[in-house]
């Protein structure tokens, strides 16, 4: 029995975590459920309005939902875990305790994965490891330099930005200073920069949305944000078609005498067509877990490697461990 | 209540293992259990014959086996899992489902975490995960330059062998093909080559040790070796204090159009030391597991991240998701 998807929302990982269905043997895509015209949504099968769902909770085993966290998912994660395992990837991790509080609460006999993709998600997962094999040790998470979905969300999120998307750039010396060792202490700001470009509406008033942006807590307030305003024929130009990203998890610990360092890194031509098949390992997780009763809200620190993969369990552990 | 460890087996790997029960909070070193003269053995807490353990059942809570996997695993896995739980870094990989199979079935009442560690271990978490978030791909790892302690294991097993030390080392232009993408095919031999030195016994045939050496099975038949012979006093100033590592696990894969690399590197001053310390967090998850009445034999594939950490499933959330 192949596992049934739905996706909720048809943006850029919403399109991701479709390739990412249709290319996986095990899953078969049933639907994709959009607040848009169903009529203007080219999916490779049928676009539903998000009404549609409550019916089809025969039809359909994971939904994948694919909305930002700082409007959408708030309200759709709790609203589709109480009739569907979910997967997501809420990303605002100063309110990830508050979701996942919410979601299980809804998850009575669902199994909902929230908070996948790569960070949250992967990224976590390093720290976490890390930081489990090495006690006495210093993390350090660096992303980009890339598009940030969820910190572009958070942009678009604010009155009169017409389209926005924002580049996080990662600070090479603080890179090279955690890789080498030492332990230095790096704040937020030392770390990354932020670099926005917007396209505001016509007649807005840009410095208003410059200090909206710069001071919104959890997205901006703790670094050092550009903001750019340029027109919409440069914004589809230069920002709107390709989205690599990536970034790296350092880790410098010790035992004993001796020092060791952990690193893992991701280089990523498609920041939306990796979370959304990282997304897609997960709903598989979650129609396994379900299907064997451990229901509620999970995290990826929940959810054993074994029930991610393709691969069955002696499989695994006879070709990869 | 704190975890009660035991420590079978005090050479490089338990003398690890006990720096970094030392130094965990949560976990308290009973006993060092040894075929030795307990009166030759230097540890922190009372080292005792083996054969003392199986009265002490009500006293440790995790033995954690630090025998090699060539000799001592294969019989001490399944005989203290029927008393124990435990953890092992059993690194023999294609006998890997085998000594699974023999652990479960002495693991009726605890749990036993096998082959964790490094690799198998970490590199086997790695290798599944970016499989499962990229399935369009294909994994490389690469070891060292550094010791391997299963692979000198090995040698030292083989007859009138006094010492042995076995270095793997990378060989660049395959690790450099791997990352560069295009998903070359590599075999064993293209990419390590393994290096031996050995100390033989007096009036030794050294030609029949090295050939028994290089056409081994499972470690060195499927590579270029070298075997050295050295004195014992050149291989003490040389190959027997410092204990360096590390290797890289790359992982090559494409959604749709765009392609993407994942990588996992470990840089060790002390293999030994980390891979203690690796063992004495799936000591933490097996005790865990165990007061769960989870019990069998499990690997890194089994065990959620949430089982690993000092930190409690809140914490891990709030700080590190």
């Amino acid at each position: 029995m192949k596992i049934r998807v739905g996706i909720v929302g048809y943006g850029n990982i919403g399109r991701g975590v479709e390739k990412a269905v249709l290319a996986a043997p095990d899953m078969e895509l049933c639907a994709v459920f959009t607040r848009r015209d169903p009529g203007e949504i080219k999916s490779a099968v049928p676009a539903l309005p998000i009404d549609a769902a409550a019916k089809m909770t025969d039809e359909i085993d994971v939904m994948i939902l694919c909305g930002g966290s700082a409007t959408d998912l708030k309200e759709q994660g709790p609203y589709f875990a109480q009739m569907f395992n979910i997967v997501d990837s809420f990303d605002t991790h100063a309110k990830i305790p508050e979701y996942l509080t919410a979601v299980d609460a809804a998850a009575k006999s669902t199994t909902a994965v929230i908070s996948t993709g790569w960070d949250p998600g992967l990224f976590s997962i390093m720290r976490a490891l890390f930081g489990a094999a090495l006690p006495d040790g210093v993390s350090y998470s660096f992303w980009g330099p890339g598009v940030s979905q969820g910190h572009s969300d958070a942009v678009r999120s604010v009155a009169c930005v017409k389209n926005a998307v924002q580049y996080t750039v990662p600070i090479d010396d603080a890179v090279e200073a955690a890789r080498g060792g030492g332990r230095p202490e790096l704040t937020a700001r030392q770390k990354h920069l932020r670099r926005c470009f917007v396209v505001a509406e016509p007649r807005a008033d840009k410095a208003v949305i410059e200090l909206e942006i710069k001071t919104m807590p959890n997205y901006f307030a703790d670094y050092d944000t550009t903001v750019d305003f340029i027109e919409e024929d440069e914004f589809t130009q230069k920002h709107a078609s390709k989205m690599p990203h990536g970034g790296t998890v350092l880790h410098s610990g010790r035992t004993g005498a001796h020092e060791h360092v952990m690193e893992f890194s991701l280089k990523l031509e498609s920041n939306p067509e990796f979370t959304g098949s990282v997304m897609v390992a997960y709903a598989r997780a979650a129609a396994r877990m379900s299907s064997e009763g451990i229901h509620g809200a999970k995290t990826v620190f929940d959810v054993p490697l074994v029930y991610l993969a393709g691969k069955d369990r002696a499989e695994l552990i006879k070709e990869l461990l």
